[in-house]
């Protein structure tokens, strides 16, 4: 395979879930770090070569680029045992990466984000209005998996996969944006279960 | 194959991703229609046997149920000429699809929705906050599928597919929520290969 390049900054955990990815699948990485804070993946170098859409993760594969982190898993466990090969489970295992993207990430990790990142004091006026609601529905998104896992090993067909590693970086940090993990014990027993398998690596 | 149910709301753009895919595979569904204004989806029957995220689409399979567009879509679409049988496209179908749900929907399709079915007038206090920032991000993402799409015909190696069909059906409503697409030709000139694709069906 050509050498894989992860465009990338470590504590994002749409990053992280790449390196849990090549870990569990054998895949080495080249790591090419980037603050985000100080607009690095903004500069017109940044958006004219790498990611027009001025993000990480981005997978360089040769000279070929891939945004969007779960686009990248899935790239790097095609043709593993982390994707199942039935067609209903593997359309149910992108609609957890799907439902992570819209429901899950837009709250749980932004929060994270505001928090650790921003700071309370210094928060928007858009900000502020968004709290409550973000709040709400990460509490709904954390409530979603907790009532899935609570009769199921894993997200998908009863067995590890990238559904579970996509959905681990902001679950298992989702207490440094406000939530309790004891609220959800199922999800506190399966993130321990995802942190047990053979091959994990921490953020 | 089982029977194929689709619970829907036909307005919705994420809907009629659903329905499009359908048409271009050949795949009969059958339809169920809920008011989303007077909360039919988040019913305990719905949330207990359809989708306990409250939403729709969902694809009924038989007894299996299948939320998320996107991943109904590309169900629908395993095995066809829709998805890219190379690995590096295939996850770039999904890179756009991801995109999709995470830059364009959560911006172009709200504000068509605040917009036709809120009303400004109706707004709250996080709407008017958000508007500013969900506008230009919605303008940042056209102007992404603009530049994208100005040396190509369709979005992934050359070729219409699901990326196409699933940023279809609110790129071609943008104007709804107050987007201009003559100021994104090249968007406007894709929208037009993709309507006259064979099998092709309106909203």
């Amino acid at each position: 395979m050509e050498p894989l390049i992860l465009h990338e900054y470590a504590r994002s955990g749409n990053c992280y879930k790449i390196r849990l990815t090549a870990a569990h699948v054998g895949a080495r990485l080249e790591r090419r770090e980037y603050d985000i804070m100080q607009g690095e993946t903004r500069t017109p170098d940044f958006l004219a070569r790498i990611n027009g859409n001025g993000r990480i993760p981005v997978l360089q594969v040769g000279d070929r680029y891939l945004p969007e982190s779960n686009a990248v898993c899935w790239f790097l466990a095609t043709g593993t045992d982390l994707i199942p090969r039935d067609p209903f489970d593997q359309a149910d295992v992108l609609r957890w990466m799907f439902w992570e993207q819209y429901n899950h990430e837009p709250n749980v990790a932004t929060l994270r984000f505001w928090f650790g990142w921003i700071g309370e004091e210094n928060f928007s006026e858009f900000q502020r209005a968004a709290l409550p609601l973000k709040r709400a529905a990460g509490l709904d998104a954390l409530k979603l998996m907790d009532d899935h896992l609570a009769t199921r090993e894993f997200l998908v067909a009863g067995r590890f996969g990238i559904a579970d590693i996509v959905l681990y970086p902001y679950t298992h940090t989702c207490e440094e944006g406000g939530y309790r993990l004891a609220d959800y014990p199922a999800v506190a027993a399966w993130l321990d279960r995802v942190a047990a398998q053979p091959g994990h690596v921490p953020m």
